[in-house]
């Protein structure tokens, strides 16, 4: 078990030795951290060696010059400048609640960034200024268009995070496909097969088999096929794409480059990195923010406590099992794999530190 | 075959003999036979006996005074008056462009409004003025969230309409459920079974039944289930929900007046008629359209020329079935349902009108 302040100390080390000012390597341990501890372990301190590659080949700046390049009274587009998406990504979500402050909503596209941690942490730094927030990203392409082959699309998340009164929030926080690509992973790791709808074969036909995507296979929109709503999955998908990627003058669809510094960036890119997309839409802009919240409440107890299928506990509000987790990790600490051990040692190791 | 004019001068009568105004008789028609043309059948003049018992029932107000009761530079609340949402849902939507003129993005939440048609034709109205528009209602519940018996969400659709240069825009418009009522209704007609993963029984058990909402089953979100995502479909069902109904203080959940007049009204309602919630963003507000308009060109070529998979003849774009439904509903005319054309012929009789 390490304790989550020991990791974010770790990772902030680490950002600082690559160049980072004290305190965007504060801001971008803390988001890293977040995916730790709510659970989401394929995007916390797992990636830091990902990181770490890409600032190697000088994909990520660690000192950005984060600017805006353009804007309206309710909208910018931020150049990230190659920065580490967590860095950027927080800064944008400010500029977009700045805006909101104004004139009621505030929405950012962002280019030229890298892979921002969990899309549930942007949107949440919505909630402490009675705010819903909105945070979504596109990213390697490994998911294929209904009816495909070719892997077009990234696992694309949507975030939304909506604030309630008595209640603890409502946190939406998904990928666009059936199953996000870390979860594939788990699998692998164990040694099982997928179910089927979350992958297909080189050929385009579904697959069980969880190393499928070395092979020219592909992860499926959320649907898995047409009769089960895989053209909606796409849709998500897609315009998660085109919000982050065309909005910005990032990279869109296949030429979105990919996290892992040894694939190959493509030579015809169509813009710069890889896109964001924020929102931020103030609650008093609508309703009275009490009243708001007080219905919000209402709709939390109403689904929390509604009747289980037979074999079933309970009924989740989106955000329910991530703060959970949270909450014990914080006391207990985070369980790492031994390979992310290792793998954090090594790069204390590189970079004189101790894990 | 029934021309698109024919219908649409049919139901402008109908709705002019409830009270409408010409102006939103007119409106209200081309809304609802836009269904009907797009090949949404379940939406377009197969509903018109539904509204019409709506407003015997004294649920619609054919000619309600739709007005903004809140608003920011860049927001609206719109309060329907228990208009036709055909009516409220355009004239909100036009609200939400204006404001998108003035601060970059614009967005209106609708409150005491009733069943708007499809989402579709409202994300479009923003297409000629190089916005994107946005679209979403919630509705009747008659969908179970993830891991619950309960139907507590509608199949609450979302429709996103996005500009391209040369190539015809970009139309999502899907619900948020593995699929449709509308589509479940055809296999009932059909006399087929329901793939798994469309429906579950009275005890949240997946079923092929397609009778199964009679006895206490529902719809299933998007996904089917947990291990193919349902949790993501119940998501954004919830987000649907939330901005339709709590960000509006229309009804929400459970509480959502159903559509057919003859299920009674909850007694315990929790705000007026149903919600639905409108965006239009500004292309310019983020980059100059015309550079947008070409990377949007590039990226539908990209997609539309994507290597289908084995037995598959193409991939689409999101909206390119609608549309070549459209050209030739349009010159051809529009099949009707023997039923549908009885329903039609009994209103012109009630209302002493020529089909």
């Amino acid at each position: 078990m390490f304790s989550h302040i020991r990791l974010q100390s770790f990772c902030k080390e680490i950002f600082t030795k690559m160049g980072a000012t004290e305190a965007d390597a504060d801001l971008a341990s803390k988001v890293l951290v977040s995916a730790d501890l709510r659970g989401v372990d394929s995007h916390g301190v797992a990636r830091l060696s990902g990181y770490i590659r890409l600032w190697e080949s000088e994909r990520i700046n660690a000192n950005p010059e984060i600017k805006i390049v353009h804007e309206t009274p309710g909208t910018a587009v931020v150049e990230g400048d190659k920065g580490l998406g967590l860095v950027v990504a927080p800064k944008a979500m400010e500029i977009a609640i700045k805006k909101a402050k104004n004139v009621g909503t505030g929405w950012v596209a962002v280019k030229n960034s890298n892979h921002f941690g969990i899309a549930g942490y942007h949107a949440m730094m919505a909630l402490e200024h009675d705010m819903i927030g909105i945070s979504m990203t596109n990213a390697s392409p490994l998911v294929s268009p209904t009816f495909s082959i070719e892997r077009l699309l990234g696992t694309n998340p949507i975030a939304v995070a909506i604030p309630a009164g008595e209640q603890p929030p409502f946190v939406a926080d998904f990928a666009t496909t059936t199953a996000a690509n870390g979860k594939l992973e788990i699998l692998q790791r164990k040694g099982l097969e997928a179910p089927l709808g979350w992958v297909q074969d080189e050929k385009g036909i579904q697959s069980t088999n969880v190393h499928v995507l070395k092979n020219g296979g592909a992860l499926l929109p959320l649907g898995g096929d047409r009769e089960h709503g895989s053209h909606k999955g796409y849709c998500l998908g897609a315009i998660v794409d085109i919000f982050s990627g065309v909005f910005s003058g990032a990279n869109y669809g296949p030429w979105v480059p990919p996290f892992v510094s040894f694939l190959p960036v493509a030579d015809d890119l169509v813009g710069t990195g890889i896109g964001h997309f924020f929102g931020a839409m103030r609650i008093d802009a609508f309703r009275p923010a009490e009243e708001f919240k007080q219905h919000m409440d209402n709709w939390i107890t109403r689904f929390r406590n509604a009747i289980p299928a037979d074999g079933m506990e309970r009924v989740y509000i989106p955000g329910d099992p991530e703060r959970e987790i949270s909450a014990i990790r914080e006391n207990q600490g985070i369980p790492l794999l031994e390979t992310v051990v290792h793998d954090l040692e090594q790069i204390a190791a590189k970079f004189n530190l101790q894990l």
